[in-house]
């Protein structure tokens, strides 16, 4: 069984249709990868209950959870408190987060930059040099930014703190059949190899595909056999290319 | 008090990162100016138990709920099949819907295309000219498809059904402060003014402003009075400008 993840993100600007949220597809992938199954997302907004509810549900249930967005030094910004409720702690201010804040902002620091040392106690601060400015980790929890960019950063930084494990093997074959001639087919498919998950997707806009289907397993032999199984079901003439 | 939504994104697609999540953005904002708070998102995978369970929670606690994907002829379309499960019914061929699947496939039907016409009994099915393949809508849930183009189509397809209350007011303020050295001055106005929601969003490409402030309320003047009582607690050359 692969390990398990859950991501919740937090931001009242993604429920609002201000921001696009852009996060989720970057987790997704990086997952992928790193052999771990992302198997629920959550979005919800910067309220402190919700926030530390669904993380406890979340927590509780998966492997690891990150956490995107609410993070920074302004009213809106919850998910540090939300964290520690969570875990039934307090905040506590971290001296190396509050030097690096004193370092950059000298003397024009404000308490609203000051709010962004205080972490959950307990927390565990992942730095390099690349990355001054530290991951809060409570736990399988790990806090990171919703600005993507250092969304992206920080999330490569806990590579090896996740660890990789066996990654996911994904293939795909690309058919001029539609979805509903190939259904009893990918139906056999999806029976007789359990261990591989079985996608189709519909391909609007390409003139010379109709759908994509995708074969993805931990086991690479698997994903082979599905994928030759369906290929000798088709008419070769309906397959455009196997990837 | 709004009414309320929310969203339950299907799709294995998207929690492994093989398709980029884009349905929630357009919810959002249609939402906004039918005057509907969204107030939830969940990405689950392709399991009927689990959409099922997700669907009953989210349909219980809020006025609307729209589902995004599963909904067409192969194995891993189980969203209808999972509608029924949390309303506790059985699904149900629709003759209108079966209909169309006849007259577009004619005799290349499959059993894969007519499950598209099993539907949660009891549904009410919205269609008009331009959108003949209707809506599958049960109680106050909506069930849309995946597909970014169709999922919109038929988004405003709801308008009438769902209907506009009065919709948010949403204005911003663009400002060269940094977060922190603003954090006081938003707590005050988001003390002095309850009901709008003040956002506080970094923009780290622009060069000419750090953060953009926002103002979202179902009252337009306490929009206008809590941007105005920002403005006066920045210095005028901190502000770039006010949408």
């Amino acid at each position: 069984m692969p390990r398990t993840a859950a991501a919740l993100i937090i931001g009242n600007e993604i429920l609002t249709g201000k921001i696009r949220e852009s996060n989720l597809e970057v987790l997704a992938r990086e997952l992928r990868l790193l052999g771990v199954e992302l198997r629920r997302v959550i979005v919800c907004p910067d309220e402190v209950d919700q926030i530390a509810q669904d993380l406890t549900a979340l927590r509780e249930a998966h492997d690891f959870v990150f956490t995107s967005g609410g993070v920074g030094p302004t009213p809106d910004d919850v998910t540090l408190p939300a964290v520690a409720r969570s875990f039934g702690g307090a905040l506590q201010r971290a001296p190396e987060i509050e030097g690096l804040i004193r370092g950059y902002w000298g003397e024009r620091v404000t308490a609203g930059h000051l709010r962004m040392a205080d972490v959950p106690e307990g927390s565990e601060l992942l730095s390099n040099p690349e990355v001054p400015w530290p991951v809060i980790i409570k736990d399988n929890v790990f806090v990171l930014p919703g600005v993507p960019q250092i969304f992206a950063i920080k999330l490569r930084l806990l590579r090896e703190t996740i660890g990789a494990s066996r990654p996911f093997v994904s293939r795909a074959l690309y058919t001029r059949c539609d979805e509903g001639t190939i259904a009893a087919l990918l139906e056999r498919v999806d029976r007789d190899f359990p261990t591989v998950d079985v996608g189709s997707y519909p391909l609007w806009r390409d003139p010379e595909v109709k759908v994509k289907l995708t074969f993805d397993s931990l086991d690479g032999e698997a994903v082979d056999a599905a994928l030759a199984a369906c290929r000798d079901g088709l008419d070769p003439a309906d397959v455009v290319r196997v990837e």
